[in-house]
C-alpha cells in the first residue's frame, strides 16, 4: 500500500502527528563497523533520536538483521525504551524488501518517515530510496547513523539526495517536532536538549544559577 | 503577502537596493551550541555580515528565540549596531511561522532575503525553506551561522539546496553588494575587508607602507 | 550499441544478474598518484571490490592506459583473480572512446555498470559520464578509486552526479548484490566482509568464541 | 606540609589506596571555553573520571573559581555525586595558592594526586606544576580537561612534562586503580567501562547475547 | 553576443579546439586571502593550469581587479607565460559585468570556458554563473582557485552547481584536452604531469632508470 | 649583561612585576607566511597578548626585520598600542644577535621574558634559545606566533623545549599575571577575556542578562 | 630476574639476536576499542609486526586479558602464526604484574623488548614502564597498538618517553632487524614490505615490469 | 674519526662554515612511501633544502639504498645540482654503518650535520642517532623528510629527541645559515625564499609593484 492520496505534502516539514520513526539495524555488532564517528557520540545521538519519538509519541518501527548471529542484538537501551514494539528480524538486506517491515510501516498510518540505521550506506540508504520511490516523504538522520568510511557516507548522501530523500540530524528532527516553545512538552524538550547536546545543560544550569540569585 | 509579481528575478545576484538581511537567534546561549566553528571566527563573521547591512543600508530584521531564558539575549553588539530595529522575540521555532517576523520581512519591501542564524540546521534552514517556498529568493550565509555538528550542517546545506536556497558566505555577500570599486562606498568597503578578513589588513598596510616611500 | 529498450530501469538498485564490473587503470604507476587515500586502504578496497565480482559472477572488464610505460602494469593481483579476462590496453584517455572497451562492455550484455579506477577524476569520471549519456545505468565506486587531491575528487563527484551517475562504495555494492542473507553465497559473503572490513572479522570471531563455549 | 618522608615512590603507578582526585573548575561557564574537544565527549569523560573516584573510594577535592559569577556553578552532576564534599570557591587562579585547597589536599593524606580541570592550560597546569614542585606525584587527566585551542593544550602538556607531571586519560586512571580483574569491584568496573567508553557496551552485550544461546 | 547557435553541445567534454581559459584575479595581494589551500600547492596548480593552455594553444583571457592598489599585480609568472595577452584591469567585481572582458571572451570564438581565479566564491563564481546564464558551457577549476574559508568554498561550489557550472581540477582539464596518448603533444604532456603532479616525476624516473638497464 | 644574581627563580611562574614582553617581527609581510593558523585567529591572539602587557604594565620590546622591504611594517595596531616604544629594526635574523635588542631587553630590568613572533621557528625560537642559554627564564607564546608549516612548528617546539624554554599561550600568560580575581585589574581582565576569547563574552552577557532579571 | 649484567647496551639499536616481541591483548573485543586508527590499517600493522618476528626468528610472548569474556579471543591469525606459543591469559591488568608473563619474557633470554598491544595507554604503557624500570631496553610499537582517543595516546607516549621507553613503528622495527640488504633474508623482507606497506608492492611491480622489457 | 676536540659547541646554532648537509635516500621509489606529506610539497622542500647547501657552499654527502633496484635512482634534480658529488650506494640500512658514508662525512671536516632523508623513521633517524652518539651535533630536517604514517614519524621524532638530535625545517636551516640580511648572499636568499615558500614571492612582488609606482 502506497501512501494515501489524501496525504498531500504541501509543507516541507514533518509534524509530530504525521511522522513515524524507523530504527534500522542499530545492533551491537554492526555498530562496531562505524569508522567515521566516535562511538560515544554516535550512541548519544541514537538514544537522543529515540527519545524524540518518546517525547512526541511517534510510532516506532524497530528492525534488525539476523540478530542472533555476529551482527548482534539490538542496542539493549532501545529495547528498554520501546518494550511494546516487536523487533522485526530480517534476512533481507533492504528492510523495504521485507513485507513484515513494510506492513509495520503501513500500520503506523504515517507517510512521513524518519529513518536512521547502521550502516548509513546500506541499512538506511536502501530502504530510504525504496520508500521515497513509493511516494513516501523520507528523512534520513545522518548523525544517528554511521558508515564504514567517509567516501561510503558521501556516496550514500548523494544517492539519497538524488532519490528525493531529505537529510537531517537528530536535533533538527526534535526541533521540527517541537515547533513552538509554548507547547506542553517544552520543558521536557528542554531537559532532553540538556541531556543530549552537551552545551544546553551548560547554558541552562548557568541560567538557573544566576537567575536564582 | 507573497513577493510581488513585479519582482521578476532575471539576475542570479542580489543588489543592495533589492535585498534585506535577516539575523535569526544570534543569542549568547545558543551561540555556545556551535561545535563546528571556533567562537572567535564565528563572532567575527557574524559582525562582518551585520556591517555589510550598515555599509549598504540594507533593511535588517532581528529576531530571538525566548531571549529571557537560557537561550540568552541577542549578541549585545548587534543591538548596538541596529538600535532602531525592534528585536522580535518568538516562541515559535521556525521564525517564518511567526506573523510578526513575516510582517517585518514584508515591511522591508524586499523579496531577496539574506539569512544567517544559530543553529544553521534549525534557525536558518527552517525559515529559509519556508521563504523560498513562498517565492522569495533566499541566500543562507554559512559562515555567519553555525551547527551542532558537521553532519547536521551538511544535512542542512543539502536540504536548503533542494529547496532552492542559495548558499553563500559573508565575504561573498559583501562583494555581491559592492559590485564596482568606483562606488562611493568603496573605501569603507576596503576598510571593512581589512578589519574582518585578516589578510586584507596585511596587504593594505604593506601596500600603504611601500607606496609611501 | 546502446542499452536495449527492454532494459527498463524500474528499480534504483543493481542485481547480480544485470550488472558488470569495469576496473579502469588500476596500474602500479598510476596508483601512486592517489594523494587523498592511504595506499593500504585503497588496495584493500580495490581487491574487495574485485572479489565482489568473483562472489556474484559479474562479468568483468579490465583496461589499462599504456601499461608498458611509466603508468605501469595492472595490479598483478587483479590479473591473478581474472586470468580469463583480456586486459585492454589503450592510448585513449577516456576508456569509452576506445571501441575495444565499449565492445567488451557490450559483450557483457549488461546495462548496469559498476566502475572504479585510478584516478577518479579522469579514468572513472570520463567513461562514467559517457556511458550514462548513452543510457547505461552507472555506479562509480568512490573508495576503490582515488584522486590527486581533495578538490579534484569533489569536482569529479559533482560532475558525475550532474550526469546522472550514482556514487557508491565497495561495501554498498556487495550488499546490493547480496540482497538476502539466506542466499547460498551468504557464508562466503560473510567471510569476505570479515577479510576486508576489519570490523567484521572482530565481531565474527568474538561471536564464534562465545557461542562455542 | 609537604608529602611525608614515608611516601617513597618506588612504583611508577598510583594505587587506589594512595591516590586522591582533584577536580578543578569544571564549571558550567568555563566548560564553554573548551574549543578543542566536543562537549558531549568532554562531559562524558569528566563524569567517567568522577565515577572512578566513587568506584575506588578515592578522596575527592572539588574547587571552583568564583562560581557565583559568569564562570558558573560546578557541573551539577558532580555535586550530586559527592554531596559530602564541600566545594572550595576561590578567587585565586592557581588553586595551589589557596590555603583552603592545599589543606583539603593534605587532609586526604595522599601524596599521589590525580588532577583534571577546565581549562587545562591554567586550572590544571598551574596547581599540577606547583604540587609537583612540592614533592607530590601528580597525574593530569587530559581527556577530562579541555583547552581554549590546540596550541594552548600542547604548551600545557609540554610545561607539565618538564615539571615532572605525568599525563594520563580517565580510562588509564581507571585501569591503574583496577589492577586485577579478580577484585570485588571488577563487575562494577566493567559496567562503568560499558557506560562510558561506548565500545565496551557493544562487546559486552554481543558477548552476553551469544553466550546465552 | 551569446554563444552561436552552431555550438550544439552534444558532448559533455571540452576539446582543445573549442575551449578557452579565463584566469581571473590571480594577483599577489588577493592570493594571500586563500586560507584553505597552502600557497605552495595553489601556486603549483595555477601555473599547471596556465601551462595546459600553452600545451594546447587555448586562447587565454587575463584579468585583474585594480592591480595598482593593494590587490597587487598579476602573478608575474603569468605575464611571462602570456606576453601577448593584454591584462584587462577592472573596477567591476564580476568580470562578466565588464564589457572589455566579455569582448575578450567573445574574441576567442569559444563557447566552452574554463575559469579559475582568486577568490573562488567571488572572482570565479560570479562570472561563471553569469556566463552559464548566457548559454556558455563553463568549467570552474577548483584547485587552481582558492577561498577565504571552507564554508565560503562549499557555498560557491553549491551555487555554481545549481547554475549549471561544471566543477573540475587542473589535472582533469589537462587530461580532457589530451584525449589520446598518441597525439603529438603527448611527450610534452607527460613532462608537464611530471613537473606538476609530484608523483608522475617519480614513476617516470623510476621507469626510465629500470628500463635503461 | 646576564640576568642578575638576585634573580633566583624559585617559582615556576612569572609575575607581572618580574616579566617583560618581547614582540618580534609581527610584520604585515611576514604574517602572510603563517600557513598553519588562520589569519583572523592569529591577529586576535597577537593583539590579545599585547593587551596583556597593557593591563599589567609589562615593559615591552618591539622589533622588526627590515621593515622597509617586503617584510613590511609592524602591524599598525601594535604601534598604536605602544606609541612610546621605539621599534628596533634589524638586519640580523636572530634578534638576540642585535646589541640594540639585547640592550632594550636589559633596560627592562626583567629576567623573565615572554616572547612571541613571526615565524615561530626562526624569529621566536632563535632568540628564545639564546636568551635561555644566557640564563633568562623564557616563555614562548605559541598561539601569538605562527609557522610556515606544521613540521616547522613541531620542530621549533621540540628545540625550544630542549633548550629549557617554556611553551605557553596568550590566555595562559594573562591568567599567570592575574593570579587573583580580587586584584584591582580584575574587571578589566574579565573585559579582555570577553573581547578576545569569544566564549567569555557569551557567558558574561548571558550572566548579566539573567542576573538582571 | 633482571636483565643480566653482560647485557651492556652500548648500541641504541636492537638486533635480531638480542630482541624479543611481546604482543599484549590483541583480542577481538578490545580491538574494537581503538577509536583513533582505522581497523583495516591497524590489523595490517599488527600482522606486519608479527611477521617481523617470523622473519627474524624473534622469540614471541603472547598474552591476553580474560579471553573467555567479552574482551574476546586473541586475533585468530596470531594463533595461526605462532602455534607453538602458549597464550598466557591473565586477570592482572599490567602484564608485568603476572609472574607467568615475566617468566615467559625471561625465558626468551632477551633484554631488548619490543612491545605492542591494545590499548596503548594501558596494555602497552604499563608493562613497558615496568620493564624499563627493571632495566630492560623497551621499544613500544605505536602503529601496531591503538587507543581509546587521541589524548589517551598522547599521554601514553609522554609517559613512556619519561620512563625511558623508545617509541617506534613496525616498519622501523623491521628495518632495524634487517640492517643489511645483502643478508639472506632480504628477498623475504622485500616481499614482506611489498605485502604490508602498500607502496612497496607498487614500486616493486613497476620495477619488475620495466626491467623485464 | 670522531669530531675533533677543537669543535667546542658553545653555540646552539649551526653556521655556514661549520655545517654539512647529508641527503639520504631521496630516491624515486622510496619517495612514494611517504604517506603523510603530499608529494608536491615534499619535493619542493627537498629541493629547497638542497638549494640552501648551494647558497652557503655547504659540503654535501649524497647516498642511496640499492638504487638499481625498485628503490629507484636518486631524484635526478639532486644529481643535476651536485654533479661533483659521488652518490654512495649502500646495502646497509643505517648509512652510518657504511664506512664509505662515514668517511665522506669526515671528509667534510664538519661536526655539525644537517640530515634529511626518506623515510624519516629509518633513513634519517638511524644515522642521526648514530652520529649524535659519536659526538656530532645533528639536526634532522623534518619537512624535507617523510614517513610511512603519522605514528611512525612521531615515534621517530621522539627517539631522535631522546638521543639529542635537534629537529628543524628547511626554512629554519636557511635562516640559521643567513644570520644577517646584510650579507652578500642576501638577495639570492630572498629569491630562494620567493621561489620555495610561496608566500614570499607574493609579498616581494606586491612590494616591488607598489614601490615602483
Amino acid at each position: 500500500m502506497a501512501p494515501t492520496d489524501t496525504d498531500d505534502k504541501s509543507s516541507p516539514f514533518f509534524d509530530e502527528d504525521d511522522a513515524a520513526l524507523l530504527l534500522i539495524d542499530h545492533q551491537t555488532g554492526l555498530l562496531q563497523g562505524v569508522e567515521n564517528q566516535d562511538t560515544v557520540s554516535l550512541r548519544n545521538n541514537v538514544l537522543a533520536l529515540a527519545e524524540v519519538a518518546k517525547l512526541y509519541d511517534l510510532p516506532v518501527v524497530l528492525t534488525t538483521s539476523r540478530a542472533e548471529g555476529p551482527n548482534g542484538p539490538l542496542l539493549p537501551k532501545l529495547n528498554e525504551m520501546f518494550p511494546e514494539v516487536e523487533v522485526i528480524d530480517r534476512s533481507l538486506v533492504n528492510a523495504w524488501d521485507d513485507p513484515a517491515f513494510v506492513e509495520a510501516v503501513e500500520a503506523t498510518g504515517r507517510s512521513n518517515l524518519i529513518m536512521a540505521g547502521i550502516l548509513t550506506e546500506v541499512c538506511v540508504a536502501f530502504p530510504a530510496i525504496s520508500a521515497a520511490q513509493e511516494g513516501y516523504n523520507v528523512q534520513a538522520v545522518l548523525d544517528a547513523s554511521g558508515s564504514l568510511n567517509d567516501r561510503a557516507e558521501q556516496a550514500a548522501m548523494s544517492r539519497m539526495e538524488q532519490a528525493g530523500v531529505d537529510l537531517t540530524s537528530w536535533f533538527t528532527v526534535s526541533s521540527e517536532m517541537l515547533k513552538d516553545w509554548t507547547k506542553e512538552v517544552a520543558p521536557e524538550q528542554a531537559a532532553h536538549f540538556s541531556e543530549r547536546t552537551g552545551f544546553y545543560e551548560l547554558v541552562l544550569e548557568s541560567f538557573n544559577a544566576s537567575s536564582a540569585e
